[in-house]
């Protein structure tokens, strides 16, 4: 992949702004929307179990979030991913906190069994959380935490078939036989509530315009990672890095990809 | 209407802090939150039904917001709305999302039949959903869609008495025989999300110190697009953009309105 | 207290990234998150019945702020409550609007009388709504409001043990037999919704690292309010303030600190 390649998947989100519903968490709505809007794409929140399909319905990709997940919430996560399901609209499942509670994780199972996400984009201990028992003993082990969450990434990927993304330091993009590394971005992304979910809403942005799941994930990990190097150098710190990311984000031109791109296929 | 004359709505808002209780969306909560103060009054949200009506009770006006709205939070719409009405409360009215899914539009219905809004604002298809299918299929008549809208908004007067605001790169407020239209904004706020609820927002402070209604959404609007093409000015970007216009919004003065007002009246 | 004293809490929560569990209102999620992040600690935002005791077990200082709460909220809130009165988990409680409903007023009665705070955060009427209806009389006598309300934080400290600590031009925390002043803050800081939201996590944060819950609050509202007021030189309004105050908040020195400190204690 190439800097031309991920450029024009940008540009076809700014010329056809696809709609993109986000049943997400409550802490990063605004952010979320935020960088969909300054990426070109028109994003929707919408979480009524009265009207959660209909939305899907007129969307071009559905991305599902369980940062503040609740009973009600997930009923409709679950009638929006059968809807996508039904209808071949691609969707990402961002799985905030699995591990961190049996809730968290239980929920985590039932939506990737009811219909399995185009990508799943989590941190290391996330994925690690949604694969199977030897792989989550094997997630302790911190002295080769990003060989084991890459190995958890190739079971769910394996078990699945959706695109598996491990973010953190380095992005891993997991597909069948295949791993694509990101390694743009900066320390201060991490000291920014929510970027994660914002990355996982621009997933859904490029698989709205791109089918191959893995090109639009590492597409969307670079343009975050590129976005958030570029917002860091004019920053102050991380309140100056939210706004500056958004406005980057909105200027991004090709040249500031090919600049800096640092992406890996292995 | 002069500059001078919605200047005097600006400082009466300052010196008196109308209370605005808002029943709004998850996205835009602190947005509007932020503009209401930086324009001088004094925002709160609430939502619960055990409390709804005794907020409503002691707000300047109410603003009703559906953007992501569920059943719980309709019946405190509800509740809201009704003892507004009861109490000469103003109400404004943002039917987000209205005609996406029949649910938002039928929600709408309900609470404009229950107490009609002093003022209804929405973009140009949102303000044709609420209208009857006639008008409905004028709206998708792409040759004339302002023209469609304006009609809309004309029988959405004339069967509620509402002010209906249709907001867009030129901003209408339709009252009964009469129409004002707004030429202020700038291009960057559409890629702000929540600008259009802040809109509605500030039409509540407006309304909750001049009875005019017309006249409230009227200084709105000229204040929000006058607010928005000065932070453009100064801005990289949609994310500076949301930034800037807060602090312009504090600051901003009789000659800023003075120099840059575009208001007709017909 | 000094300011070598509040900047090695600083350290510790730099260092240990206290996992900070938050029940807190829709409107400042998103600054609540990225203050606490700023400030090193690690924010988790959680409510849904089916997990938040565990959340709360994993957790190092749990915040409860009813600023939009409804009848599940309150559920869960009361739940993770009780597990963090069982594990010894310091509770900061925030009444916002309390006496503005009698829901409000009711619910934190709850709260408290469930587990008694380590630390209850709130403005002058918030906190005098939280005592006996002789208190609160007093509080109406204008010509002596903050007496009043330190008169209500004695009694709500005597009644329930936790130190009271009441945010205003001059904050007041209130511990057994003890009263500590914090002049720091600048009057922007009015003018950005839920910096009062934001002091009550900071509060959380710094009882994750020191066992004295007063000089835990003196801290907190000291580094907000010096923080306030180093961003207020830089901002040019509300917008840059709540972008500043972040990045000041990350980068905060001793120096900082014992440049600006005004604490007293009597």
């Amino acid at each position: 992949m190439t800097a031309q390649d991920i450029y024009m998947d940008i540009e076809r989100i700014r010329e056809t702004s696809p709609l993109i519903h986000n049943i997400t968490n409550y802490v990063v709505m605004n952010n979320t929307a935020n960088a969909l809007l300054a990426l070109g794409a028109s994003p929707v929140m919408a979480h009524a179990v009265e009207e959660v399909e209909e939305m899907t319905g007129i969307a071009r990709a559905l991305v599902i979030n369980i940062g503040t997940l609740s009973e009600t919430w997930v009923r409709a996560m679950m009638l929006a991913v059968r809807k996508a399901g039904d209808l071949g609209i691609p969707i990402v499942l961002d799985p905030v906190g699995a591990g961190a509670t049996s809730y968290r994780t239980r929920i985590c199972h039932e939506l990737i069994h009811a219909v399995p996400p185009a990508i799943i984009r989590g941190n290391a201990s996330e994925i690690m959380a949604l694969t199977t028992a030897e792989a989550k003993t094997k997630g302790v082990d911190s002295s080769d935490s990003s060989g084991a969450a890459l190995e958890a990434a190739r079971q769910l990927n394996a078990a699945t078939g959706s695109v598996v993304c491990i973010s953190g330091e380095v992005d891993y993009i997991v597909g069948e036989g295949m791993v694509i590394t990101v390694e743009n971005g900066h320390a201060l992304m991490t000291k920014v509530t929510g970027m994660g979910c914002t990355a996982t809403a621009v997933c859904g942005a490029f698989a709205a315009v791109n089918p191959s799941f893995s090109a639009a994930a590492a597409g969307a990990m670079t343009v975050m990672g590129i976005a958030g190097e570029m917002a860091a150098e004019s920053s102050q710190g991380p309140g100056s890095q939210q706004v500056d990311f958004l406005d980057v984000l909105f200027r991004l031109s090709e040249d500031d990809l090919a600049g800096r791109i640092r992406i890996g296929e292995g």
